[in-house]
């Protein structure tokens, strides 16, 4: 298949293209991205890619960026970098690239564990995660030509456990080759409208 | 207690109403609310609402719109609509409204079933309904004073069936007086960081 993987250079991009990559023609997309850039926070870069990459099999995402903060410390305005990346990033991935994707192809998106086991400072990215899921959830019984959609729920990686550990105290971290597992559960299989928790 | 009852006049408000007002004070908030005025969409307008009627004991949130559209013709403006209104306004009201709940006091916010169960044209609710339930979930763990939160997810409510059960084929409707049951539960009971579900 071809398959487009945006946020391919983080640490989930990077253990998905090392699955995917030999059974697949892989387009590396994200700010930086090998293949293609792409700005998620902006519509009219994601249009600006599709337009570049034309038609794929799989649109995979695993991108997008939330604010940590206290929950009194909270502003609407530090919600709002969660809102307009993680969450409406890849739902905007889909929403303007549904025409780019082949008859029977797949979406796959991206949320985390912090929306079902909460952690300290993580209710921005608890709410993008709810947010994805219910999208999934919903979207995948209205997308047209047979195209499907799911949605990875990860626990903390073992790969940022020694960054992002002091934040998932007591939390078990999974190997980004056993997450990547899920991923292409959903990109090879038949699935649709499932969130897989990798947790 | 004291209740602030935002979206005070729609159906589910009303059954809330209803089902609270003998035993509590209730100010009545919304866009044209007998006691106080608030547009959920604008920071400052829930900011003035706060100030006009200083501390509660619990704020009820039945509030908030989402657009209906098919998948395909959902575009990112379209689906701004749930993000501003029933995403946004609910959460923001948490976040604004921290300062202004007593020790012991409790937040309530509406969800709905179609996070869970999807219909068609209903994918930009069941993403603001997913973002209301992880920020619920989230926030409870972090919450100062002993303040609680909870997330009420409703099926169709029996009142509504006549306006929107078209949207809603085969579902089982319940009655207003039911769901209110949980905003009681909510307010009166210890619970914190649940979606209680009136499927």
């Amino acid at each position: 298949m071809r398959i487009l993987l945006v946020g391919a250079s983080g640490t989930i991009g990077s253990a998905v293209y090392e699955r995917l990559k030999d059974d697949h023609d892989i387009l590396c997309a994200g700010r930086n991205g090998r293949d293609v850039q792409v700005d998620i926070t902006d519509e009219e870069s994601i249009r600006q890619m599709y337009e570049s990459t034309g038609r794929v099999d799989a649109v995979i995402t695993a991108s997008g960026s939330a604010g940590f903060a206290p929950l009194t410390e909270l502003t609407p305005e530090k919600n709002q970098t969660a809102i307009n990346s993680k969450m409406k990033g890849q739902i905007n991935l889909v929403l303007l690239g549904i025409p780019y994707v082949n008859d029977g192809g797949s979406f796959t998106l991206t949320s985390g564990i912090m929306m079902d086991d909460p952690i300290p400072q993580g209710t921005s990215a608890a709410m993008a995660n709810g947010a994805v899921k219910g999208f999934v959830t919903s979207a995948a019984i209205e997308l047209p030509r047979d195209i499907r959609i799911n949605n990875i729920s990860p626990n903390l990686l073992a790969e940022s456990a020694d960054k992002l550990g002091s934040f998932f105290r007591g939390f078990d971290p999974v190997p980004g080759d056993k997450v990547s597992l899920a991923y292409q559960k959903s990109v090879e299989g038949q699935q649709t409208g499932q969130t897989y928790e990798v947790y």
